[in-house]
């Protein structure tokens, strides 16, 4: 490393801690004391600022999301687009440099990062998806997959459960193109990492199967470069790279908490100008360090073109291969799955476990690139491919994924399967545990990551097992993430409506199905399930409108039936997926659910909360809030109120 | 260990064997491969079954709460009241025996267990109180609190995240009197262990700073018995010791992944009774092991007799000490607590997270058994109990916690120190990341543990950081938890009230509070608060009604000002806890939301959902059901429509 070297990680220090200055927050510790690790490893990514999107780039996670000036200022030094301007808006609305890196608003950032921990699973699910993508795709001389897949994480991601889950993970998988870069500053916002963290990270790691490099001081870009070597050169490990760095290096603040997440400030700022003999003034990067990035820019535009050259020459000599690459990397769906009967073909009652089951088996032969697993429930889930292999060290293109038990990693890990791109991701477990992995799904919400979550034993259906495995609030909580989606489907049909329409969209996908079968009604179609909600039983003039899903959609039938020989007219709808339903016109929503009906009741074995929003002030629910019990789950449905009986004497008390 | 052993443990396998095949339902395997551990450690445990409450037993958390039948065994033969009946109804309605183990529902269960790696944790916070409450009240000659905490957990527990940061945190607090089993199967649903978990467990716990025992085999109870005494001779640190087991040993299905969550069935068990040489019927226990437990138990009740002779001379010698214990164990709130104008003397704007840190101060002052701390946001929940000093290996009678940044695992070990008793435990988080420890507060709804959770920066409010760290969902989510309590003070006499409310309570209760200053308003009132909802601005005939919590508060008393210049009378109600507010008569809640008023507007800087409950079909919500972004928070309040203009626009709307 040469004095321009030493000057760009100055510069990067100085647009970290101005831009911070003048926003009057932000987190200047990390990126002050991670420049040169960062810095060092940018340098040497394979990666074309020019196209941020080409796919034959390395991957980069900022783990530590705070640390957003580091990689802002680095995506401003390497010619990503942001702008000097950018950066005096950090932090300002509507600019491209907010808070914390976010996917799909600012060119370069590979995902949205900031809830600790989630950036180290995602690196894990974007190594296991080049795995996969180079195994299928790569042929002898064609390596059109062919790329590591770095993070950069604190002491604080290291702490979290989700980074332990998904490091356990990628030392069983063996995936050796992942590199993790760990600044251990010794300090997060109480203090020292002595009195919460005292353990040996390095052996915690070894322990789990990665190849662990430990640099004693985080100035030394020599042996930064050299470490980042030997992680490349391990093929069948999961590299960490710990580098010992100072919080805020250089700066009055340096090993203090107080350099961890407010400004630094005139004064302190001034001092680091002083020990870095930094002249410049804020927001002035020197014309060298400028010109330097530009001859770097022309390596890194010659390699894609190296790349692409060789891509064409693929193209040429598999064609077939090229065709299945398209396919992988094209979102819309196949015409001739829209159209296929073993969607629908059901013949007798059925969980939706087991129509969902069938649904995901169906797709994935019109969509090879499915990629998924279980956090270790498949053989209840009914989630895996049948026929189709497991991923893993000896088997590459397995599509199928043992992810232990460990929910919330597998979901992180989703989002960065999905972030890589070529692939489609999902996973399973039981509802109640959707709890674990929550943070995730918001995660690809933010990000308009249509993963797909499949959730089976979704009510007190699941019986024996008892509360601790029963969901009840877990509708409403999954219906109120802004842009996810919950689908829960009655009956094949609608299985399938639910699956076509979560494939079709841009938002993660919950589907709630039930362990317990159900019947298959003439009533339901595709169509209206892809419409979130619609008429299944109509009537002239409604006395009472019943609306229920999934399991409870037969009681509301029975219910109406029931109604019928009391001589009242009860409309039926059965509204699978709410977030659908609200998409819709207000014409058609008032079709189906008109204004002027007012008494209402929604039947649904799920917290009440999410229903008030249709059956307002004057209407009923026939819902549970409060835990479940463990005994099976046809006396549980009788003792919580889901009978026929009970939903025609509230429907009776609604029209009251 | 003799023949009698032998046959206590084959009666333990029989019982959860023959339970699970009667019930069609339940997990054999690791009750059957892991009763001689069991039966070994609950033999020299030291506890009164006559007493499952004496304080001076040892505790024990069944972490791998599928096995529950093991611990139904262990109740049943110990004497803790299980009947053979009770055993016969396994998994039925009513019955002490449910799927899982649930506290309050069977005496002699410590937690409620199930959700995986939940346990290990709880077992930390109880290894923690004990830590704690000894330091403070054992004098010498007087060990008043003095047991070890065992859990038992198999390979599931230890995949899960929240397992790894509870060890991480014990390790490092070195709870020497914390004793995991680890029953080693390497069987999960999905197969072997080795293709998810392949790690080195012993080399992760002895990274976390762990004592690790492995025994190579489970049926030798000699060594079993030794590892326990190594493991309680460790003073210093938590051990570990990983007994290596056969699932469902000496069964057809020993070692098979189908042995771990369905009954074995007749064959099987009728293969099982051979190999065990057993000829006992179902649910039939030999008269020997009976007399033989009868035995025990007598040994059991004389070491409770000699505690309490010990006790009884801790209270003459003691008599403050004692006096001190009493008030520990003490729920009641203390009256002058309630009369403390500290409380309640505002005099100038304050963010709620600041009313809030000095309301928990005042309480820690009459509650001295006030325990917890932050997931290392300490300053900025301002949590810290000040004075006070933080718990430690050096220091066991600090209140306050450094949990480090592992919200899950402090929120479950919240969880193991209330059900250890004599402490108050709360935990502090930004309130976005309120999702990570979620699972944990759904435990602690169950088991009607009334744990606090400070959730500071409650909304968009947040400003700068961004759209990861804005609560949108949140405040929805909790409310939607059966069981849990949501508080959202506008100011700090709200904050007093819903503190003290919370306290009294038995929900876990989650405290919103604001990073931004608030107003102290002339019209809040401490017991208004206590109701959950109350008239702030009242009207002889409203034609709005205005529904505010928290920081909106302000905006509704602005708007309905503003409404009044216009010539329309709003009524202004402040929801600080809708789940209190719902306990109330129905009359007072008439009073506060007279249901002839329809034009109603909810005001939350949050999901929209769970307002409609209050202004139904008809009226409105100033609410926010997509994500934020960076910006200063001004911004983003005005950005987003919380401006009196908008909130006045909109009731105008709702009278319409």
């Amino acid at each position: 490393m040469n004095t321009i070297d030493t000057m760009a990680v100055k510069s990067i220090r100085f647009l970290a801690a101005d831009a911070i200055n003048k926003a009057k927050s932000g987190h200047p510790g990390l990126p002050i004391g991670s420049a040169p690790m960062a810095y060092t490893l940018w340098k040497q990514m394979k990666h074309n600022p020019a196209n941020p999107s080409w796919q034959g780039r390395d991957r980069f996670i900022l783990s530590a999301g705070h640390a957003s000036m580091l990689e802002y200022a680095l995506l401003h030094l390497f010619g990503y687009g942001v702008t000097i301007e950018d950066i005096k808006n950090f932090r300002q609305w509507g600019s491209p440099t907010p808070g914390h890196p976010e996917y799909r608003h600012t060119a370069g950032v590979e995902a949205t990062s900031g809830p600790l921990g989630q950036g180290v699973a995602m690196a894990v699910g974007m190594a296991m998806a080049e795995a996969r993508m180079s195994a299928h795709f790569n042929r002898e001389g064609y390596p059109v997959v062919d790329n590591y897949t770095y993070a950069l994480c604190g002491d604080g991601c290291l702490q979290e459960g989700v980074a332990s889950e998904a490091a356990s993970f990628a030392g069983t998988q063996k995936l050796g193109k992942l590199i993790l870069f760990y600044d251990r500053n010794y300090i997060t916002i109480e203090g020292r990492i002595e009195t919460t963290f005292a353990e040996d990270v390095n052996g915690r790691f070894a322990a789990y199967g990665w190849h662990v490099q430990e640099l004693p001081c985080g100035e030394d870009m020599d042996a930064i470069a050299k470490a980042i070597e030997a992680a490349k050169a391990e093929k069948d490990k999961p590299s960490m790279i710990i580098v010992n760095t100072q919080i805020a290096y250089g700066t009055p603040k340096q090993g203090k908490a107080s350099a961890h997440g407010e400004p630094l400030g005139e004064e302190a700022t001034a001092a680091m100008r002083e020990f870095y003999q930094w002249d410049y003034a804020p927001f002035d990067v020197p014309a060298e360090v400028y010109a330097y990035f530009d001859e770097l820019k022309k390596g890194y535009a010659a390699e894609e073109a190296e790349y692409n050259k060789m891509f064409d020459g693929y193209k040429s000599a598999y064609p077939e291969l090229y065709a299945e690459w398209q396919q992988w990397h094209d979102d819309a769906l196949p015409e001739a799955l829209l159209k296929d009967e073993r969607l629908t073909a059901a013949d007798k009652p059925a969980a939706t476990r087991a129509t969902g089951g069938n649904a995901l088996n169906v797709i994935a032969e019109y969509m090879p690139n499915l990629f998924g697993g279980s956090a270790d429930l498949a053989p209840s889930n009914k989630s895996e491919l049948k026929g189709r292999a497991y991923f893993s060290h000896e088997d590459r293109d397995g599509a199928n994924v043992h992810f232990g038990i460990r929910e919330f990693a597998m979901a992180a890990i989703c989002n960065g399967i999905m972030l890589y791109g070529g692939l489609r991701a999902y996973c399973a477990t039981f509802m109640v545990f959707s709890d674990y992995l929550k943070p995730a799904m918001r995660m690809a919400a933010l990000m308009k990551l249509p993963v797909i979550y499949i959730l089976t034993h979704d009510s007190i259906g699941v019986g024996e097992d008892g509360p601790t495995h029963q969901p009840i609030e877990h509708l409403a909580s999954i219906r109120a993430i802004p842009g996810a989606a919950l689908f829960r489907p009655a009956d094949m049909k609608e299985t399938a409506g639910c699956y076509i329409a979560a494939l079709m969209g841009d938002k993660p996908a919950a589907m709630a199905l039930t362990r317990q079968n159900l019947p298959q009604y003439a009533e339901t179609s595709v169509e209206g399930a892809m419409k979130g909600g619609y008429v299944m039983k109509d009537c002239e003039k409604p006395d009472v409108i019943l609306i229920a899903t999934g399991s409870e959609v037969e009681l509301a039938m029975k219910a109406a039936d029931a109604l019928a020989e009391k001589g009242k007219a009860a409309k039926v709808v059965s509204m699978p997926c709410m977030e659908l339903f609200e998409e819709q016109s207000e014409e058609y929503r008032e079709s189906v659910l008109p204004s002027a009906v007012r008494a209402r009741v929604a039947v649904e074995a799920g917290s009440s909360m999410c229903w008030y929003k249709y059956v307002g002030l004057d209407g009923e629910t026939v819902c549970i809030d409060h835990f479940g019990a463990s005994a099976p789950a046809g006396v549980l449905f009788k003792e919580f109120g889901f009978t026929v009986e009970n939903v025609v004497a509230v429907a009776e008390r609604a029209m009251k």
